[in-house]
C-alpha cells in the first residue's frame, strides 16, 4: 500500500476585494496518497519545492470574467508557478525524480493533472529556486519584453518601474549588457541601493520620496526616454509619457500599483501617444515560451560567468506564503519573492 | 509699379482656453502688393483657393511649449493647409501660374517662406478642392495610418471613430476594399446615414444615443475588435478597450473629445493592452510625406472609377471660415470641413 501523508495546502478563503490580508487564506492540512491512483493517463503527482509570488495572482484571487487566467476557487489551494520534483507520473515524458518547474498548487504534494504547462529542469548547477524567477516565467517575461517589444538599440535611454522586482531587475541588467543607458525606480532606499550597486544601472530613485516623478523623470533622461518598461500603471505612466521621446517605446508588462483597486486611475496624457509617436504594447509570456531554450542558451552562461545576478527574497515553509504573495503589493520583498516549502 | 490688392486675413485675437469661440479670431483687411519685393529668394506669393479646417488645429490656438507644431501668434492670420495658385515666385520649383497644396495662411493671398511644406498639383481632373482632404493631408493620414500601423488582414473587424469625418470617412473605405468588417460611430443620423449609405460601412451607430458604448460595440462586434481607428479618445476608447481582441491593433490618430478639456479624460482601462496583448501607436502624418506619390497612384484610379467617394462640407468665403472652424469640435460639419476662399 502506498505511503499516505499529511499535505499542508494554502486556501483562498473568499474572493477578495481591493488590498488583499494574509486573513483571506488560510491554512489546511489533509492527507494524500504518495502515488497515483490505479488508470491514471496524464497526471503526475509532485512534491513542490519552491512557489513563486507574483503580482497576476491578485487577479486570480478575484472573480474574473473573459481574462486570460481563471480565478482560484474559494475553499480549494491556490496556485501558481513552482519548482517540483516528481514522486510519481502517468505521463511519458516525466519519471520519478524528475526536477520541474510550472503550474502547481500551494501545497506540499500536488497531482498535476496538465502536465503540458510544465518544464523539464535540465540544468541543476544553479539554484532550484531560481526557476522560480530568473530562469523561469519572470525571466523569460524580461527576456521577451525587451528584446522581442522594446526593440532595443545601443545607446537608447531605457527607464524600468518597479525595478528590483522579479522582472525589473533582469530587463535592467538586459537593458546595460545591450550598450543602454538605464535609470529604475522602486520603493525603498534599500532596492534602489540594489539598483546601482548589485545590478549597475546607470540611476535610481525611490518614487515615494518624490513629490513630482514629471520633474524627476526629466532630470535623469533630458533628453527623454526611448524604452520604458511598464511595471506599475497608474501616475508613473502618466509621467513616463510627458517624458518620452520621438519614436519611442513602451512595453506593458504590468500595472501593480492598479491591481487592488476597485477602480483604476485614470491614465490623463495619452495624447503624447501621438504628438511622440509612441508604440505601446501589452504582452504576455505566454505567447512566448517557444523562445524557452534560446532564452536558457543565453541566460545561462551569463549567471554562470556572473554578468547577470539575481536578488531573491526567500521565505522559509509554506505557513509564510500568504504573508510572502501579500507583501507584494506594498512592496515589502526585495527582489523576487518566493516560498521555500521544503529545502529540496 | 505692381498692382496693390486688399487682403482678407483670419486673425486670432488671443491664445484660447477650452472650448473656442469665434470671437476668438476676427476679420482684417490689410493691403499687399501682388508681386514679391525685389531681392526675394526662395519665397512664393500665393492666392489661397481652399483653405481646410483640421482638428489638429485646435492645439496652435493654445500657447504651446514643445509640441509637434507651433501656436499661431496672437495678433497674426492663422494657418494651416490649404490649396493656391502661384502669382509669383522666387522659388526655382514653383512659377506663376502652378496650383499647391500645403502650409499657407488664412487669408486670400499669402506669401510662404518655407516652400518645403508644398506639394505641386499634377493632376486637376479631380475637384482642387480634394487636395484639403482625399488628396493632400487626411487621406495621407487615413492611407499611413491604415495601412502602416493597423497591419490589416482580411476579414479583420474595424472599428473607426469620428467615422464620416476627412480621415475616417477614407479609412472605413479602404478597410472596405481590403475585405474587413467595418463599423463607424458619429455624432448624428445624418452622419450614421453616410456611413452606411455613402462609404459602403457594414453599420455604424450614432454615439450621443448610446448609453452603454461597451454594450453597443459588444453588439457590433461580438466576437471583439482586430482594429481600431482612434479619432476622439476619453469614454470611447475605454469602452473599445474593453473590446479590444487578443493580438489587435489601435492606431491613434486624434483625441478630438479631448482638445478643448482643460484637464483629459482618464483613460481606466489600460490594463486591457496586457491581457489583450494590444499593440496601441500613435502617429503623425508627417513621418509618412514619403509615401504621398505612392498614395496618388493608389488612389486616383480610384476616385476616378468611383471605388472612393468623399464628401465635403465647404463653408464659402473667408468670413465664414472662423465659425467653419469652430464647427469641428461640436460635430456640425458633415464630410471634410472646408473653406472656399474663393472658387479658383
Amino acid at each position: 500500500m502506498a505511503e499516505e501523508v499529511s499535505n499542508k495546502q494554502v486556501i483562498l478563503k473568499n474572493y477578495v476585494r481591493g488590498f488583499p490580508k494574509e486573513s483571506d487564506m488560510e491554512m489546511r492540512t489533509t492527507s494524500l496518497k504518495l502515488k497515483l491512483p490505479e488508470g491514471s493517463c496524464g497526471a503526475i503527482l509532485v512534491k513542490n519545492l519552491y512557489l513563486s509570488c507574483d503580482p497576476y495572482m491578485r487577479s486570480r484571487m478575484s472573480k474574473l470574467e473573459g481574462h486570460y487566467t481563471e480565478s482560484f476557487t474559494p475553499g480549494s489551494p491556490i496556485g501558481g508557478f513552482g519548482v517540483s520534483e516528481v514522486l510519481d507520473s502517468s505521463h511519458s515524458n516525466f519519471k520519478k525524480g524528475d526536477l520541474l518547474w510550472g503550474l502547481t498548487g500551494w501545497e506540499e504534494h500536488s497531482i498535476i493533472t496538465a502536465p503540458e504547462t510544465l518544464f523539464k529542469i535540465e540544468h541543476t548547477d544553479v539554484p532550484l529556486s531560481y526557476y522560480t524567477g530568473i530562469l523561469g516565467m519572470p525571466g523569460l517575461t524580461a527576456y521577451s519584453g525587451f528584446f522581442e517589444i522594446c526593440s532595443p538599440k545601443k545607446g537608447d535611454n531605457v527607464f524600468i518601474s518597479a525595478a528590483s522586482g522579479a522582472v525589473g531587475q533582469l530587463v535592467g541588467q538586459f537593458a546595460k549588457l545591450a550598450g543602454c543607458y538605464v535609470v529604475g525606480s522602486a520603493g525603498t532606499k534599500e532596492k534602489v541601493d540594489l539598483l546601482k550597486q548589485k545590478f549597475g544601472f546607470d540611476e535610481g530613485f525611490n518614487y515615494k520620496d518624490e513629490q513630482d516623478l514629471e520633474a524627476v523623470l526629466k532630470r535623469y533622461f533630458p533628453d527623454g526616454i526611448d524604452i520604458y518598461f511598464e511595471n506599475v500603471g497608474g501616475k508613473m505612466l502618466d509621467a513616463v509619457l510627458l517624458n518620452m521621446r520621438l519614436h519611442s517605446r513602451i512595453a506593458v508588462c504590468g500595472m501593480i500599483s492598479q491591481y487592488n483597486l476597485e477602480q483604476s486611475e485614470g491614465v490623463q496624457n495619452l495624447f503624447c501617444l501621438i504628438t511622440k509617436r509612441i508604440r505601446m504594447e501589452g504582452f504576455l509570456v505566454f505567447d512566448y515560451y517557444h523562445l524557452y531554450p534560446k532564452f536558457l542558451q543565453m541566460i545561462l552562461p551569463l549567471i554562470k560567468e556572473g554578468k547577470i545576478v539575481y536578488v531573491e527574497d526567500i521565505a522559509e515553509g509554506l505557513e509564510n506564503g500568504p504573508s510572502a504573495l501579500i507583501g507584494l503589493f506594498s512592496g515589502r520583498n526585495v527582489g523576487k519573492q518566493v516560498v521555500a516549502v521544503t529545502r529540496g
